[in-house]
């Protein structure tokens, strides 16, 4: 296998205390080179693939500042300092949606953004999800929650109105799952 | 449909110049109240599910920095100022990998990070793909070439092996296509 790995020279702080900490680090290359790597640190996140008795996703519709547009996403949210990610997926789903779960299934984790950024989002299969009769969302988050069938994932993929990646995954997994 | 929609109040600037440009601005919520967000501004990239004649995908071994590993992912790469995406799809192909293609046909583009980041990934799948005899890599750019068949992909998502957003996106796609 080829020599891949680069290691850290030096570290410049431009962002720390938030969920998001920045950083511009100079790197030793393979080749002995040096270069620059903006670097932005994230503290993790969970979705949840939530599916009604009636086969019907659980999505939500909310306002996305840096792309100055609402998108449709499935439930999602940052993890707490030191939770449980499956315990995170829970939450979210009761915080963002009328509806929660019995529990959750790990279905797989990815990198959103590895170019620049070491976010992991962590995708769960919710269980035996019911409405509740009341929503509670946080304070500063605005949701409004979408229900579509197969056929109006697979079209809404098609013509772009999905177009979330950590979405994608989880609609494209619920999609191939055999019915 | 809800009131969503947040505005820009204020903006402090972090990092400009280089690829990724970062704010940190205030916002005003959609009930009057203030927030704080950050905004990594990305000027966009374009990916390839590129296919052998006898069906094997074409991936490229990197080290990702972030991450502090070396993942697998479909041939990507940032766009050039005014750079058509389709143009750089087939460009990273040729750069990163001993393939190049005829021609490019879009698929999809989604967000990978829309929490914080405005990146738009656009991916494409490669048309009559051919091995040539050259391999010229970015200078800064240490690639490895893997190519893999739907059984070994398939087995790959699911113990982990493969864990970047935009190749799962990419590889559900080609596993869903109809053979």
């Amino acid at each position: 296998m080829m020599q891949l790995e680069e290691t850290q020279i030096a570290s410049r702080t431009l962002l720390e205390g938030g969920f998001l900490n920045i950083y511009q680090d100079t790197v030793r290359l393979p080749n002995g080179g040096e270069s620059s790597r903006v670097v932005v640190r994230h503290s993790g996140a969970t979705c949840v693939l939530a599916v009604t008795d009636d086969d019907q996703v659980v999505l939500v519709r909310q306002w996305r500042y840096a792309t100055g547009g609402a998108l449709l996403e499935v439930p999602a949210g940052k993890l707490d300092v030191g939770e449980d990610p499956a315990q995170c997926a829970l939450r979210e789903l009761a915080e963002e949606t009328p509806y929660c779960a019995e529990q959750v299934e790990f279905v797989m984790k990815f990198y959103t953004a590895p170019g620049f950024c070491d976010e992991v989002i962590h995708l769960y299969r919710a269980v035996n999800i019911r409405a509740e009769s009341t929503l509670s969302p946080d304070q500063d988050e605005f949701v409004e929650t979408v229900l579509m069938g197969r056929a109006e994932v697979q079209a809404a993929i098609k013509n772009g109105e999905i177009c979330d990646g950590k979405t994608l995954i989880a609609l494209q997994y619920w999609l191939s799952e055999k019915v």
